[in-house]
């Protein structure tokens, strides 16, 4: 295909851009290492991830106000915290764990891949992680965002139009110059069915080793890559 | 006084940051220079920037809905190219003469100094310039804002309240974490009064040389400094 009318690049982060799983796993293993803590971490991170469509969910529906990523983590946690039976912990140590989502690490192909990117297309996120979130991590992973957009700014969350369609607004374009970048099937097609391109980059270890979901393309994407290196070259930068 | 508190640094753009005068005379001259035209650019520059006011104040006073600063510069540009009598532009040109705004010159100490104040500090534009504006500006001059913020996103024109504080929220911040940095007493005191830290920054040549305001520092700022470099000195950094 034609890829000059593209400006812009818009990516899903968590999953797409880092490994949250393996992240909160290594984030779960020092706070357990320094307070003496016994925890299957991978079950845990997990289970946090897995109360984040549902809390999501409540909230596009309205049937709680508008809150950001960073207090939804906040709520589930407390939840796990209980679950788990992980006591003793002081308010600082909760919140510093709170925030390992602050401190996603990228895939090893990442930051080179987002650097032959951005030569040619301008780089924004189209996440559903709040604006500090975003901003925290780029800082510590050196993601070289030009724009750091999505759920927070539209305050609606993916896949709720508002969210792609006030990104593409912010920055300056229609939804057919913008290329939704994206490990899941689901984000593409809602980006998609609003006249966005669309990239699958393939994170088939994004849940672990048994993930089910998300293996493949399971649509004829505008390009199917395997990494951010893969995609800048499909791309031509 | 102590800056530790201090976790952003959220930047006033034009005139700040960049030298919009100077730059939209070079843009004048380019475009003079390839369709024969004879116009005094620095009063056309003058000019532009004289509707800004009028302009946002009817964004501010709801007279006209949430209008974009870059729609607002071409009901200006409109408007100004009959009184100069410049006649025989396509729309293209107009277009481009137009997104001026998006090449504006960085001043000369501004990259090196951001460059410094970003190893410690978070660094956002609070600008009443549109996002894509500033992307554009960003990727073309190199500023490497961690986050572009300030009037778009809260539909807000400075100085109200609104265009500060959804700034200091979407970074996770108390507006006391906050430093902002203008070379415009009017942007500080609205920025103080809402519990901003301030920062002065002298541009005394921003309106050319016969500027008569904001040429020092009007109160007693947090910092006062004669350039980004000063400023990141000042700062520690």
């Amino acid at each position: 295909m034609d890829f000059t009318a593209i400006k812009a690049l818009t990516f899903d982060v968590f999953g797409t851009v880092v490994d949250w799983r393996r992240s909160l796993i290594r984030e779960g293993q020092e706070l357990g290492r320094a307070r003496g803590l016994t925890v299957d971490w991978a079950q845990f991170a997990d289970a946090w991830r897995g109360l984040y469509q549902p809390m999501l969910e409540r909230v596009r529906r309205r049937d709680v106000p508008w809150t950001k990523l960073d207090d939804l983590h906040r709520m589930a946690l407390d939840r796990l915290l209980t679950e788990f039976r992980i006591t003793g912990l002081a308010e600082g140590e909760v919140d510093h764990l709170n925030r390992a989502w602050h401190r996603l690490d990228p895939w090893p192909d990442a930051v080179a891949g987002l650097a032959r990117l951005k030569r040619r297309f301008v780089l924004a996120t189209l996440s559903n992680g709040n604006v500090a979130l975003l901003v925290d991590m780029a800082r510590r992973a050196g993601l070289p965002w030009d724009a750091v957009l999505g759920a927070e700014v539209a305050r609606h969350y993916k896949p709720q139009t508002q969210a792609y369609l006030t990104t593409a607004a912010l920055l300056g374009l229609e939804p057919a110059q913008c290329m939704m970048v994206a490990a899941h099937n689901g984000d593409l097609a809602a980006a998609s069915g609003l006249g966005f391109r669309t990239a699958f980059v393939a994170r088939p270890t994004e849940h672990g080793p048994g993930q089910k979901t998300d293996l493949a393309a399971e649509r004829a994407w505008d390009v199917v890559a395997d990494s951010f290196i893969d995609l800048a070259a499909r791309l031509g930068c």
